[in-house]
């Protein structure tokens, strides 16, 4: 049907290319600094404040740093997602022809909560008149119904379980010919997340005096998309990144897979985090567990997700996602970073770019993680409930 | 003591002055656009939605607009107020030497639940190490204590009516010598807030394509500081100027007073939009009530206020206290402000600036403004407690 897609090379010279196809597609989404969470970020942590976290009862540490927040929930449909997708589509049309795709439309599945991959497709697709299947759990909440369908998406509904997906999702292509689009294991997708990161680095230096510099960039890991193209962007800068996952229930399988030294390929959890449910894939594995790319994975609790989500809606005024918030959580909350910083930076203060993911969630679904959960709700932690109150799809990786 | 001041013009010259002395010390707070929002602001209202609004059940009008939105919840403290406060400081030290006003200090009541003006003049205050006291209800939340505090302000805890606060202010005066500004109604805290017209103007005619301008401005109105300061810096320039207020227990004053062509100097009034209780002063009634200065003001339900706050914080992703929406809640319900779009526009696009004038709000809030009120809680809008479960003082202009 068509020629082979020629290999895709995984450096900073395909993510600038990636850059230079999407920019009239996204939005270069503004860095914003904030005094009051720089001030916390630096300032030693109570001990109480550390019950709970990584802390084992040394002294805290007392980092110096400078936080940079690069805001994606205010991109295109409220995540980064876009830059992803409108990569892969722009890829796939510039390989097969627009008419070509147009014939055979895309298609992907959305597993998460928030639905921003499917939300994004949709929208890439629309872009150039490309028809888009969408493969949603029927118990998916209806705001994410509502905000696909607004893309002019078809959405084929299908059971829970990964394999009920799938076997939509290979209907779909069978029927139609569509091409697959994956959320995050693919390596148009990697380079389109990772193109955030040259906007990071240059809207850090803009705001920096000349002789300073970028020290660090934390993101969220999921599946891995968005940590691994910007690791691949920042490859040889000089620029570390760190990736910060959830805990709970063993969503951080980068960080433990990568201690094991063994890929993690299957995850169960119900974190608040509902945008980092899904473990690492191929692809961005190789890239992640590398740690000339990745240099460290750390992992937040529940309680250290709630406080750091409180701190950037009340103090920055940004309204985001739980996901949205793991790396600023890390970076005040998780003591083994927080002592590594310490360590490395010596007498200088770190300029850490820290990635708000997206903001696409609900004053409902706030409301429902922060109320005290009462005795009779408590099996939402229990693997039954999702943090908005549906039933939630394990995630595994396919 | 000190010389008599000289008197204050109040011209866009004057706030032009203001702008370069206070530069500074503010941030030039972003304009964002939303697709989502204008296109909703754009579409006829379908008639459900209009139930309770102005709406009389002719056909829903249908203006063509494009919003262009000032976030001045991203502004030092979280609100505009830190114009005025600023203001107010600085020409305080221009006239009476830093040495006098640092041994006078300086006073100010907070009566609204967020303390936006306590928080800024405390901060302008330590900007210039002079002593700051701020007179406040002993009933006021913890979280606006703490904001207070955080400026090294001394705080004195009154009781709840303006009389018991306007009593410790006079104690304060009496034993200190410190200088009272007030929150609203003072020619410099006037040409203060008004600053941010000229950032508006600047901001959206850069993001506008040329031979494209400004149509209109529309802004919260309380104590009328800022929609008076807009109106004067914007005064001879063609740009209309629209004052919004919320309609609930009367808590629209200046519509009112400016339909009956006499200012009503007291309001009683627990609307959730919680900045905008308090009614005009002297001064921003002189303006405000002036045609060629601010063309009409109109007034939004509480419904409408709850359902364009969930857009402003879901869509745009903005966090923002409920008096900052009552602006886009009158573009978007108010069908007395559409109609009178549809017909001054004609064929042609407005486009118009909303203020985002704060977000000094909490999760807590929030939630409890989005809850259902449960029969046992409904005195809460019968008024006994505010929109934050606090007992909340009655606002009589002083």
């Amino acid at each position: 049907m068509s020629s082979p897609a020629p290999p895709v090379v995984l450096t900073r010279a395909s993510v600038e290319a990636a850059h230079a196809l999407i920019k009239p597609h996204i939005h270069d989404t503004p860095v914003l600094t904030n005094t009051t969470l720089t001030r916390l970020a630096s300032t030693r942590q109570s001990p109480e404040a550390l019950q709970g976290t990584q802390w084992a009862g040394q002294e805290p540490a007392k980092p110096s740093v400078k936080l940079f927040f690069k805001c994606e929930n205010l991109q295109r449909i409220g995540a980064f997602k876009v830059r992803g997708a409108f990569h892969a589509v722009m890829r796939l049309v510039e390989q097969e022809g627009l008419e070509q795709v147009q014939t055979r439309g895309v298609v992907t599945h959305s597993s998460g909560t928030p639905g921003n991959h499917a939300q994004a497709l949709a929208l890439a697709a629309k872009t150039f008149s490309i028809p888009a299947h969408i493969v949603m759990p029927s118990i998916s909440t209806p705001s994410k119904i509502a905000g696909t369908r607004a893309q002019n998406a078809e959405i084929l509904f299908s059971g829970s379980t990964s394999t009920e997906r799938e076997a939509v999702v290979a209907d779909v292509i069978t029927h139609t010919g569509a091409a697959l689009v994956p959320p995050y294991d693919h390596p148009h997708i990697i380079l389109g997340q990772g193109t955030m990161a040259l906007e990071i680095q240059d809207q850090v230096h803009k705001l920096l005096g000349s002789g300073e510099k970028l020290d660090a960039v934390i993101a969220p890991c999921g599946g891995g998309g968005m940590l691994s193209g910007i690791a691949v962007a920042l490859h040889g800068t000089g620029v570390r990144v760190f990736g910060a996952e959830p805990s709970f229930q063993g969503s951080d399988d980068a960080r433990r897979g990568v201690e094991a030294g063994q890929r993690v390929t299957s995850v169960k959890t119900l974190t608040i985090a509902d945008g980092l449910r899904t473990p690492l894939g191929h692809h961005t594995w190789n890239i992640i567990s590398n740690k000339d790319y990745v240099q460290a994975l750390y992992a937040v609790t529940e309680q250290n997700i709630k406080d750091a989500m409180k701190l950037v809606l009340e103090r920055m005024k940004c309204f985001v996602e739980p996901s949205a918030v793991v790396g600023l959580a890390t970076i005040l909350y998780n003591e083994d970073f927080r002592n590594m910083v310490q360590r490395e930076a010596g007498h200088k203060t770190w300029n850490i770019a820290v990635v708000l993911s997206g903001g696409n969630t609900t004053i409902e679904a706030i409301t429902n993680i922060f109320a005290e959960v009462p005795q009779d709700k408590a099996e939402r932690h229990e693997g039954v409930l999702g943090a908005d109150g549906t039933r939630v799809a394990e995630n595994v990786a396919g």
